[in-house]
């Protein structure tokens, strides 16, 4: 599993077993679990998501919701002999673009964070541009922001693997 | 082409070659070899791809339908020496749910049965979830559960291949 | 990073880094750069991307504008010493789709042109397939007739690699 990695990117479709990747390796690693939320429950659908997340997490899981200050939050949980897991960063831009925030400094700021971080840090993102150009115009916006975002993350991270199928590929 | 795995799923995006490796490798094997169809012909577009598809299916190939009763065709069809090629998942999970069937318990059923065939058994299914969020909440529910497919069905075949551009990328 | 492949393809996402790399591949190989734009300027979206672009390139490199000629631009640009760049064929294609030209003899065409060239050649397109069926006639046709034109110029290539969040993967 290559859990060593000190800054890591787990990368994937909808549904492709990342978020239970990244709470593994997390996990092998051991020490305090910090589970940095990033999803806002604002309708059912999303409720539901929440919950089955919240279940499949054992009880050394401490959770902080941080759907927007997550930059924040990497600074005030971070610590020696600690694991952050941040799920996903793709929830966490789509709050940001919702509230109408600079996408790039905030970026910016992420990477700065992960490089300076003490513990360990495991961020999930989902890759989303491997399908046709979507007719609408946020969800292409959405979409290159979504890829500028992984590239920079990626950039600054130790590990990077790309999850198909419930199966992780170390892609670097 | 590591075609000594017994039960292996073959996942690609659309047009990616992934029925013309999953043919290639049952075909390497040898032996009886079935090719169970879970495509039905409701409208020009599908009739068109099943005829190309057939078309391109030699004389050693013997075709059984099974558009909805996969397992059943399965258990039936198993064998010693045989080989048989499921494609593919996307369209037998698009068919139960359109006739409302169970999807979970389906999906529970089929991956016992590659559990215990004599034979080999190929699936071959679709890798629908690294695009944009889609609108259409059928379109999404459909998503989520041919993640969850994918997932189960690989965590119970020995091999699982990705297939971009024609190229087989042995994942497991 | 393999330089040393005579022809080669960089496949990836949208805002998945594959520009980036290709280019960096063809300055690694030195000589004579040439970059085949399939770019048309039709909107001011499409402007912006061709500027950023335009403007990520330094003096090395040649532009040439081939949007639906690209075969006669590679046969006429072609050259020992030289290395073009073809970026990318995505666009190409629905250019050509926009012109209703025949698809399948211009990829005929582009894989024997290919085979042929002196110097190299480095050609980027994108994987389209691996997101939900669109709903989308036309997006449904292009998707397929992109996935054919991948594997066929996949199949022509000495090299092959899939770009994911910046990270290439060589994959033939």
């Amino acid at each position: 599993m290559n859990e060593g990695a000190r800054t890591r990117l787990v990368l994937g479709g909808a549904r492709s077993g990342k978020s239970g990747l990244a709470q593994r390796l997390a996990e092998v690693g051991g020490g305090d679990l910090v589970f940095l939320a990033t999803a806002e429950a604002y309708d059912d659908e999303m409720r539901e998501r929440i919950a089955r997340h919240r279940a499949d997490r054992d009880a050394r899981w401490r959770t902080v919701e941080a759907p927007r200050d997550l930059v924040a939050a990497i600074a005030r949980e971070d610590g020696e002999g600690r694991t952050l897991l941040v799920d996903c960063l793709t929830l966490w831009l789509s709050n940001l673009l919702l509230a109408g925030e600079d996408l790039d400094a905030a970026g910016a700021a992420l990477g700065e964070a992960i490089g300076t971080v003490r513990g360990r840090i495991i961020l999930v993102s989902n890759e989303v541009g491997f399908g046709i150009v979507p007719e609408n115009a946020l969800a292409r916006a959405f979409r290159d922001e979504q890829g500028r975002l992984n590239q920079r993350i990626a950039a600054r991270c130790e590990a990077v693997d790309l999850v198909v199928a419930g199966i992780g590929m170390r892609i670097k």
